[in-house]
């Protein structure tokens, strides 16, 4: 069975064609440049397969998921040039005749992540995503489904307690200025230091205060939703910070809830290269076939 | 219909008799002292309805509500003396022959509180019910499912942004300091200012204070379930407090994502003088019966 799936992302869409094993047989990288220019570009490269059956989206945001509402399907109000308003399912629909599942981009990776688990027979039911990128996001699946019934979580933005070395920045969210987002992201590196955060060292006290608040985010996950696992991707994220993570999350537990095996309930994603997105992409074009 | 409800307080257990409809019939109030003496007195109030069909109990904790664990229905550790793992599930069902559902005191008025909003014909799927008295608890409905696939939520000891009027306040959970219930638990009061919280007026900047925090847990909630509304009970709380934290939350969440109706979102309980959980506990039984 074919199934498609189009990652679209601020910078690139990554188109693909696989199967009901989730096995990727093409792939094919767009740019993203206007909605038009873009989505044709999609259409064209699935129109070379008739066999197509159905396709998984998971998409840059903000966006429009609530099935019964008007603006079902479209990319809201984005700060990504062009693209505020887009009925970006709309115009995919308008060309090619099959079954369409629409998500955001994280959630796309959690459920990526969460059939993963499944295949490896972990017995997850829950689970939190985040990406902690050039943005923060997180997608979250409770009892096998997403979260999130007035829209898709924004957890970028919630507010921490703030390390005591850190009290003179002013974080650099446009909307919250020291939220998550705003204190962690890629762009922080810059703003706090004045260098890349590839180019800091681990040993550098910055990313002991990034693991101070990125253990908050996973905390704040674990008391409300007391999910399986919680994972970690985006550039930002490496096996050596989330050791740092882990032990400031077990710090401010202190012992509180039991999360199992703390190597194995914060971790980096088992897709390797990004690639969650894309096999959840086709799990749920799967699951729409099925419908 | 028969059904029974108790909601197991760690002060006192409210046992009930009502029907299908959810009206109560009987309620009767037993101190809690020593699980045998209270779970034997409960025992026998329900042995007087020979034609009860299913019980659903809210009860105090932590306790242990994974099906599959080994301690599934027990009380585990808790602060309660002669609490402490204690198997009130199994106790119960040595002398009472019927299904009973289990669930904690928070999951029970959250669940009472969303089937109210069913029979209000509201399109409510997910919802949020915090508690703020002498703790702070939460439970949470997503999908129409209880959140918690590892155990219960935690949610009163979420870290939070301190107040810039309240940084030498260490606040008082024993476990974790100036977590949410360290910083607004009822005894709070006391605490900062020497008094009990029914003797402070609405003007007194202390509950500026408690607002900010109290709007935080809301903003989380938010950001992380997107729920269609957040209910606050307990003693703390008032309509006045809540005006208040309205307040604070719409500087905090600063327009990012909708929550509809500010005074529809955040809101008391629809069910009056604690009701909600009776109301979660019989539908709960109904539920359990009906599997």
């Amino acid at each position: 069975m074919q199934l498609g799936s189009i990652e679209a992302g601020g910078t690139k869409f990554v188109c693909a064609i696989g199967n009901e094993d989730y096995r990727t047989d093409n792939r094919v990288i767009i740019p993203t440049t206007t909605p038009e220019e873009t989505l044709s570009q999609c259409i064209a490269y699935f129109k070379q397969y008739p066999d197509l059956k159905a396709i998984g989206i998971s998409s840059f945001g903000p966006i429009e998921l609530r099935r019964n509402a008007p603006k079902y399907g479209y990319v809201t109000d984005t700060p990504k040039a062009h693209w505020s308003n887009t009925d970006f399912l709309g115009r995919l629909k308008q060309d090619l005749d099959v079954p369409m599942a629409w998500t955001t981009d994280v959630n796309g990776s959690a459920y990526g992540e969460y059939v993963v688990s499944t295949l490896f027979n972990e017995k997850i039911n829950s689970l939190v995503y985040f990406t902690i990128g050039t943005g923060v996001g997180a997608g979250a699946i409770v009892n096998g489904k997403f979260v999130g019934s007035m829209g898709h979580p924004e957890m970028g933005h919630v507010r921490l307690k703030r390390h005591p070395d850190d009290l003179d920045f002013k974080g650099i969210c446009p909307f919250h200025g020291d939220c998550l987002e705003g204190l962690v992201s890629g762009p922080t590196f810059e703003a706090r230091i004045g260098k890349h955060g590839h180019e800091v060292p681990m040993t550098d006290h910055v990313w002991d205060i990034m693991a101070y608040y990125v253990a908050q985010a996973a905390l704040q996950e674990t008391l409300m939703l007391r999910p399986d696992k919680i994972i970690f991707g985006g550039g930002v994220v490496s096996e050596a910070f989330l050791v740092k993570v882990r032990a400031e999350f077990t710090k401010l537990l202190n012992g509180y809830v039991d999360v199992g095996n703390i190597e194995d309930y914060i971790v980096m994603p088992s897709v390797k290269e990004n690639g969650s997105a894309t096999l959840g992409d086709f799990a749920l074009a799967l699951k729409e076939y099925n419908k």
